[in-house]
Order: C-alpha cells, then sequence, then structure tokens
C-alpha cells in the first residue's frame, strides 16, 4: 500500500489524511502535542474560526461537511457596536449567504476521528518533527515524553504543521535558495470570553459576527454553542492611545472597557478579573518558497500563515487540499508534476490571502463605522443582486466562490474604485432611495452589458 | 575577570575579540569550522574581499591596519573590458583614494592570530552552536568531531557566525515578534582562479579591479598577492540567453567565454576545465530584527548579510565593531542600553548597505559600459576634486568615509538626480572640454554656496 506522512494533525493535516485515505493511501500523522480528544488544551492561542464556501466545499467533497454544519452557527453579516451603544448591522451576501462560527478545538477533535475511522490513518501523539531528508522522504522524530528519537519513510511527506511549521524551519528552511520571511504586524490580540446569562441565552444577537470598531483597534464576538462568546480583542501592543502595554493593572483595564466598549463592560463588569484567562498573542504573515522540494509539501499556514482578519486561514488551508487533490487526479499521482504545479497555482493564492487579511483588518476596525463604506457596500449588494451573473463584490468572491484569492484581490480593486466613482458622479448618499439606487444602478449595467 | 562569549571566528568574530579583550573581557570564540590555519579550507565560498575606509577605521582603532596592510594590494579604479577589447578605466576617488584586494583567508587567519595573541581571547574550534538561553546568555554546543554536547555561560554573548548564523536559527528566530527574511537574488556565482604567468607575473593590471560588464551579468577579477587572480562570475541560474543552468558541458563553457569574454578566453584557454574547481554558489539578502535579545547580539553577517557588490559587507561588519565599542564607553558598559542603541542606530544602516549592493549590482554589470553613466561620475569626480568640502559621490561616501551607509544612500540618490539635470540643462557630453566642464561646475557651486 502506498505510504504517506503527515506532519501535524491539526485542521489541514487531519482533513489532507481524509482525502489520502480516500485516495487509497496509509498515512501516518505525527502532531507534536498530545491528543487534545483526551487532555483539555488550551484553545487560548485561537479565535473562533469563520468557514466559508472553500472550506465547505472541500469539506463537501470528501461528504463530510454535514457532520461540521453540526457544529458550527451562521453569521449572516456584521452587527457594529459604536462607542454610543448604537449598532448597525451589515449582510455578508445576498439572499442568506453566511459564513459559519466554529470553534477550532471542536472541528479539530471532529475531523482526527474522521481521519481514523477511515481505517487507514494513525495518529501518534507527542512526537516532535526535529529535522527530514527532503529527498528521500524521511521525517526524524523526537518524542516529546519519552525523548525517544526515530525515523520514518514514506512515498510523500506533507508538512501540516502551522504558522511554526518544525518540517520548514528544521529542513524547508535550510535548502539553497528558499526565500523566506517572518513578519508581525504590530497588534496583538488577547481572548476573553463572554459568558451566557444565567438562563443559558445568548448575551448578543446569536447569528451575526459582532464587532467594536474603533479605527486603530477593534473588538469582536463570535458565538458559541452554550450561549457564549468568544471575543478578541485586536490592538498593537506598544506607542498608541490605546495598546496592550499600557493595561498594567485591573484598574487600567476596567477604565479602558468602560471608556471605549461600554456596552459590553455592561455585558461584562468582571472582565478585569477575566484579563488573564488567556494569553497576549502576536500576529504572523509568513511567506516562503518553494513550497515543495524531494518528497516533501507544505500546505495550510506552514506554507502561508496569514494574520486572521478574512476568516481565510483554515478555508486556505482546506482549499490547498482541494488543489492537491485534483492535481493528484490530473497527473496520475506523479508527485514531481503534481508539486511543481500545485505551488505555481497556490503561491499567488497565498500571497493574496495574506493581502487580503491585512487589508480587511482595515475594514474591520475602521471602515464598518464609516458610512461612505457601509453606502458602498449596500450599492454593492444591491448590483449583486439585480445583476447576480455581472457584480461580486469582493467579499463574496473571497467567502462565497472559490474564485481565486489573486482574482478576488485584483477584481476586487478594480471595483472598488468603479464604484466609489459611480457614487460620486450620480450624487447617491445614505438618503438616497432605494428606487433611484436600482435605477442607477440599472442604467450602468445597461451600458456595461450592452458593451 | 569579566566573560564574553563569540559564536564564530570569522572576520568580524576575530576582530570584536580583540576589541573585547583591549575593553577588559576574557574571550571564549566558539567555531563550527576546523581551525584554517592548520588544515586548507576552500576558500571556494568566497570572492576577494574589498577593505575601504570602514574597515582600515575599525583595525586601526586597534592599532592593527598596518598589519592587514602588509598583505592587501590597493586597487585605485575600476577597469572596464569590453567585448571588443577596449579597455576603459575609472578612478574609484580623488587623490589616489583606493579599496584594497584582500584574500578572505589570509585576514581571517591573520585576525585569528592577533587575537589569540592578546592572551584573552581563546577559540574552540569544531563546536557547533545548537542553541542559547538568551536571556541568561547560555550557549548550547555541540562538538562535530566528538558528538560532546556542552554549555557555556557569560556575561555578555555576540553572534558573529556569518550569513547563517546559528545562534539566529537556533535561537533568535524563535523568539516571538522577530522580524526575518532571507531573499536570494536571481543570479549565482561561481570563482575562477586566474593564474599567474609562468614567470610569476600579472596577466592584467595589478592596481585595479576589473570588470567585464555584460548587462545582465558580469566577470571581475581582484589581484592576489601570487600574481594570480581571483575572479568571480555573476549570472542568472536560469531564465536568460547566458546562465549557469545552460553551460552543462566542457564545449558550452568554452562557448560562452569564447563569446562573451573573448580576451579573458585568451588568457585562459583552460577555462572549462577550471570550471568546476569552485561551486556554484548563492546570494541571499538576509533581515531581521531585534538584533539583541537579552544578553545577546548580532553582529556582521549574522545581522545584516548582503550580496557582495559594493565590497561593503567585511566593512559594514566592522564598522558594526568600532560602534559597539563607543557605545560601550558611551554607556559604561550597561550591556542593555548599549544593545537598545546599538541595534536603533545600526539597523538602517545594516538595510542601507543591502540597497546600495543592490543598487551596485546593476552599476558594475551594466552602468559601468554606458558612456552617459561614466560621464556621469567623471563630473562627479571633478566636483569633488574642486569642492571638496561641497561634494561627495555616493561610491566615496559609501568607500571612502563613514557617514552612515542610510544618509549615504538617500543624499547619494538625491545627487544622482541633480547631476544628471545639470548635464542635461548645460548640454554636457563626452567631448566637453575639461575647461567647460570646470566652468559649469563654478557656475553650479558658486549658486549653491551663495545659498
Amino acid at each position: 500500500m502506498k505510504q504517506a506522512t503527515i506532519i501535524g494533525s491539526g485542521l489541514v493535516g487531519s482533513l489532507w489524511a481524509v482525502y489520502l485515505t480516500k485516495a487509497g493511501y496509509n498515512v501516518k500523522i505525527f502532531e507534536r502535542r498530545s491528543d487534545m480528544r483526551k487532555a483539555t488544551i488550551s484553545a487560548g492561542k485561537s479565535i473562533n474560526l469563520a468557514m466559508s464556501y472553500r472550506g465547505w466545499k472541500a469539506l463537501d467533497e470528501m461528504q463530510i461537511g454535514d457532520e461540521i454544519r453540526k457544529i458550527s452557527i451562521p453569521m449572516f453579516g456584521r452587527t457594529m457596536h459604536a462607542l454610543d451603544g448604537n449598532k448597525t448591522y451589515q449582510p455578508y451576501g445576498i439572499n442568506e449567504q453566511a459564513i459559519f462560527s466554529v470553534s477550532r478545538g471542536d472541528i479539530n477533535c471532529k475531523l482526527m476521528d474522521i481521519a481514523e475511522r477511515t481505517g487507514n490513518a494513525e495518529i501518534s501523539f507527542n512526537e516532535e518533527c526535529i529535522g527530514a531528508d527532503l529527498q528521500n522522504g524521511i521525517v526524524h522524530l523526537k518524542n516529546t515524553v519519552t525523548g525517544k528519537i526515530s525515523e520514518f519513510k514514506s512515498d510523500v511527506v506533507f508538512g501540516t504543521d502551522g504558522a511554526f511549521s518544525a518540517i520548514r524551519y528544521n529542513a524547508m528552511q535550510k535548502i539553497d535558495r528558499f526565500t523566506y520571511s517572518q513578519n508581525y504586524v504590530e497588534d496583538g490580540y488577547r481572548e476573553i470570553l463572554l459568558p451566557a446569562n444565567s438562563d443559558g441565552n445568548y448575551k448578543l444577537d446569536k447569528n451575526t459576527l459582532h464587532i467594536w470598531p474603533r479605527g486603530r483597534f477593534m473588538l469582536i464576538a463570535l458565538p458559541n454553542f452554550d450561549g457564549s462568546f468568544t471575543c478578541t480583542l485586536f490592538m498593537p501592543f506598544e506607542g498608541h492611545e490605546h495598546c496592550f502595554n499600557n493595561l498594567t493593572s485591573k484598574e487600567k483595564v476596567n477604565t479602558f472597557f468602560k471608556t471605549v466598549f461600554p456596552n459590553f463592560f455592561e455585558m461584562m463588569p468582571n472582565i478585569a478579573d477575566a484579563w488573564e484567562d488567556h494569553p497576549l498573542s502576536s500576529l504572523a504573515i509568513i511567506r516562503c518558497f518553494p513550497w515543495t522540494h524531494g518528497k516533501v509539501a507544505l500546505m495550510g499556514d506552514a506554507a502561508h500563515a496569514t494574520v486572521p482578519f478574512y476568516g481565510q486561514g483554515m478555508n486556505a488551508g482546506f482549499e490547498d487540499c482541494s488543489v492537491m487533490y485534483s492535481l493528484m487526479k490530473k497527473h496520475s499521482e506523479d508527485w514531481p508534476k503534481i508539486f511543481k504545479e500545485y505551488e505555481t497555482i497556490r503561491k499567488p493564492n497565498g500571497d493574496a490571502v495574506q493581502d487580503l487579511s491585512l487589508l480587511n483588518y482595515v475594514v474591520m476596525r475602521d471602515k464598518v463605522a464609516d458610512p461612505a463604506f457601509l453606502l458602498q457596500q449596500k450599492v454593492e449588494r444591491r448590483m449583486a443582486q439585480l445583476y447576480p451573473g455581472n457584480y461580486f463584490p469582493m467579499y463574496s468572491m473571497v467567502s462565497f466562490s472559490d474564485i481565486e484569492y489573486q482574482v478576488a484581490l485584483s477584481k476586487g480593486k478594480e471595483q472598488d474604485k468603479i464604484i466609489l466613482e459611480l457614487i460620486k458622479q450620480n450624487n447617491i448618499t445614505n438618503e438616497t432611495s432605494p428606487e433611484k439606487i436600482d435605477d442607477f444602478i440599472h442604467q450602468f449595467f445597461g451600458e456595461t452589458i450592452k458593451k
């Protein structure tokens, strides 16, 4: 039987194991950590995830989408909380399109179960990858409990061990002419759990992603199944009026929340006590190339770790699986050919999803509080409703389609310019009637389509 | 006695040991390789070095400049070899200013001798740095011969272990929010030894740096003491008419040299036989930040490895030593303060020397064959002669001064624009008489200085 090795049993590694077993491989997964299904491992380093089109597509391709749907909560739009408590709602798409909140821990456990139940994938825990012979498909391992050193050889090896990938650090980075960069944004994040009401009910609307946009920083909240919300504060580490390094006491934490997130503080007056429940973490963009060498390929965050602001990290990783699988069929499992094409077509999309994520940070923390931006998005959504085949907003291309990320990025930027110009030329404002907006849209597409 | 550790007994490590012993430190140097003074180690991965002002300044500060001068050969300018054999000469500076060719092996051996004879610096060879406790100044070592693992603790630690620094990979890169990038240019290089004539004489003028500029690629030659020249061919790896990947046979190597470097081929008709004497190597720019953490600082290539085209890699590393030493005095050996200021003032200069090096590749391989560029440099040199306090060409700022690299870069770019505009406005050509050029320079500076 053909043998494959996967380093890392995270989201992408576990899903990729399902794909490989389906393709007839015997799969051995080595995971540095212990089994999160048995011991409680802090999810401190993870915000809730948002599954969207690309993620579902990959899961459905393996017929496991419905199992994951059972543990996910649809969010149909964003709810913005202004300083004065005013709320603004903005749908993500048209026709009830949604992104889905899912806990990283829950989905990871489920995907490991699914991989194992195929009967052809085995996960070995507490096995750290300390090096690799890339040409010969051999990984070097150290058991973190016993200290035992071992090696494992297989026909093909996949590094799905995340942003700080050990196989990338310990093997790929040492090959000649390997381009590599790790860059941290100047902001960090801290997770906060907003508990359910005593009756188990949600403290906020459940089917929306909540944002408290404050220009240079923001708080967000995603729903959990138990009535709680996983909230995340993104903010500069230092050098700004509001930054993590200034919040050095419970008093300062209280004052900060009372001042900038008053309606959140009302819901969670014990915020200062909960402040240290989760660590302060940093946010990196990691780029590298090549993604493959010899018998080894990097997938997911190991190849293109991004900041989380477009909710696309997991989706992009799952799409790597779809793409690699389609190339396996196209090239009849000729791995050198598969790897070459995989990295050629996926690298520009890895770069693009990172650029998109950086762009969307500014959108989330700042632009969503800007009436001009909300108007622009309203017009775009209406265009997409009236001319669904002719107009696709950037957010929709990214979240509700599998249009390549690089196309979504370049086309989205182009469209932004056109829409802004149209709004200006036609004197559209937030007061313009829906009929007038429709008129101007019909006029625009009438001309465009004629061309 | 105060104890310091240095990782790497290369050029910067050996010189920095001399500085530290002078400051009253007992110095322990750990070097991964064996003692190059005892065994012959290939200098295959090194082109000859060019010592210029910053390097001499640091050596003279330690009163060892004259010892190094004895093993260096002045080069007063560049000699360009055109395809038809025509030669053009361009002085580097004014008043016989020169850069100095020195063999990496020779100067490294000499600097190790000098460090050891201080009596307070000891070099341990075959000791590989496999990790470090940055906060506590502990380095973890593995003897490459015996396999023995050990550790060494000291008051302060310096990583001078080059572009592929082990202490940076194994310790610094793992700290949170460490910015890091390694980027390879698309060109590689191969060294070629052009032997002396049978009578021991030089085959080319000795006191100049020879360049065969060919637009997208180039060959250079630097003199050695024994009558030979160390030559280096810089060229794309692939994807161009002339690239390393095309030179797959002796015949192709011969044809290549006959076609594009005919006068070199005449001097070295056995080039195809010597082709594989030295390996094909790649060229990287490595950037990182911070350069210091806890008790550890990176210096030289470990902090800011550059491509070699400005001949400033060693000079920049030696300048790191000058700067660190001046900060030791300024801050009375308060290392946290020294490290903070060191990385703050040196990082922009590390970036600038890399940018300058990339710029100068285009100058060397292409621009020096362009009459318009040679005219510009002639005018600049004359300006510097007539108004030495008022005009300093970029090359002179970099090579014949210790003006900060970042200032040389920004001011040099500004000046370039002004000179080009002046040449155009005054219709200066290569045929313009020296008197007319002087007139226009006097007029320009008359106006400028009045302002």
